[in-house]
């Protein structure tokens, strides 16, 4: 670390002490999973602050940038990290707040992308799944929809290199146990 | 960190070197997994040293808290991290020693309970549901006792933010990868 | 840590910065996961030196101990950690290259073993596998063979501790979540 970027840190710490506690815990449980926080440390303290708004409101630390019912088990898939911080990454890069990024943006080496929410998408691709179907054609769609999304049609991916073991739609962009990137995943068994 | 708590530690770490450096990678290694040591620190460097002399006197690590055998065979179930601290944590906040605890002890907001050894009554079960047993309402009744204690009757969970499986009695507290809160585990598969 | 050590860290982060860098993190994810590094740090910057060289040339680690092919895909099995880690560390107690050695020799306790290249002994065996097998004796010789190599004959593996599932020839030395030690591994289910 430079010298400069001691000083810019010890004067983070100083102005926004909780925030930057928050942002300190996120970086090292992140990177000790794999995940990697937005290198635009601003940007991450102004959602640290909202983070903790919520928490402080509602007492668990809802999304920063969607709408909280405030009634936890109706919040459970948006508590940060999110249930669709996973897909979201795989597909563009970044969380839909951005507080989540690729190892390539993370470095610098790539912009944030915009990203869709998909929460409503899949609550209403969810709720017609369980919807008795009116014909074959329809329950076959319905199958498709349920496609990484209901428990039961997840694949398990295995970590060639230590075994891990996960269920998700897709491997994750590194194994959070021995960090090998994604194409060291196979389908299990 | 505050400057009386700096000198306190630089003093711990002085006249108890060794149970302090155990201490300082029990916090490291349980806070990476989602678990918590007591925040009463002679507490905990009084374990540590109950460890290092199990340690020395074994060549294994088992529970301060209990009489060890001596063989390590017998005595697998009792090598701290116990067999039992993730029953007993998700039953009364804390391991059988208070070594770990909820994250709500760990915090002060919350003081620690008795906690019951729940080693021999697991035993005597699982030795129980070993016998033949003589009749259906008593083949009924060992197989309830063997949930949560054989492997072969152990739901798995996954963990809806990052796929993340396990197989035991219940969800973990925390999911030691992303550190989601229990109630965002689900059934697998 | 002693003054003379700090000394020589200083030193060599001072005149080998990018080796020393790749090393910190290597040691900090290896020790998170429950792996180990050679404790000679002056071969283990030379180790760094080679994967460097191979993440310039190549776009990615490949082992610095073995011939990269140049093409991601054919190299996938040796991009450090190779998918030999954890066997060779199982049966010899250190990898192909020695950059990760068992908890004993990380402590020095016992010195480095030879490690023989199981790779091409495995990939003609799997090779050989895949052939349509000319008779019942042979084709029970090449089941034999693809143990511990292809997905499906993997058995699973839990910690009796926290409950980890991993798939793999062998238990882990050590439980990546909760650094149990490979005897409080069961089979599951």
């Amino acid at each position: 670390m430079s010298q400069d970027q001691e000083y810019e840190n010890a004067s983070y710490q100083e102005k926004r002490p909780e925030a930057w506690a928050l942002y300190q815990r996120l970086k090292r449980e992140g990177e000790a999973a794999g995940y990697y926080l937005n290198p635009d440390v601003d940007f991450v303290l102004d959602l640290m602050d909202g983070l903790l708004t919520n928490q402080q409101r509602y007492g668990y630390g809802a999304c920063p940038c969607r709408l909280a019912d405030g009634i936890r088990e109706n919040d459970l898939d948006i508590i940060c990290p999110c249930d669709y911080r996973a897909p979201d990454l795989e597909d563009f890069g970044a969380c839909y707040c951005a507080l989540y990024v690729s190892e390539e943006i993370a470095r610098g080496a790539k912009s944030e992308p915009v990203i869709p929410d998909r929460r409503w998408e899949e609550r209403e691709a969810e709720k017609r799944a369980r919807e008795p179907a009116r014909s074959a054609a329809e329950a076959a769609d319905h199958e498709h929809e349920q496609v990484g999304w209901t428990a039961s049609g997840l694949p398990v991916w295995r970590c060639k290199v230590c075994g891990y073991l996960c269920a998700r739609e897709r491997p994750p962009l590194k194994c959070p146990i021995c960090k090998a990137d994604r194409d060291r995943f196979e389908r299990f068994p």
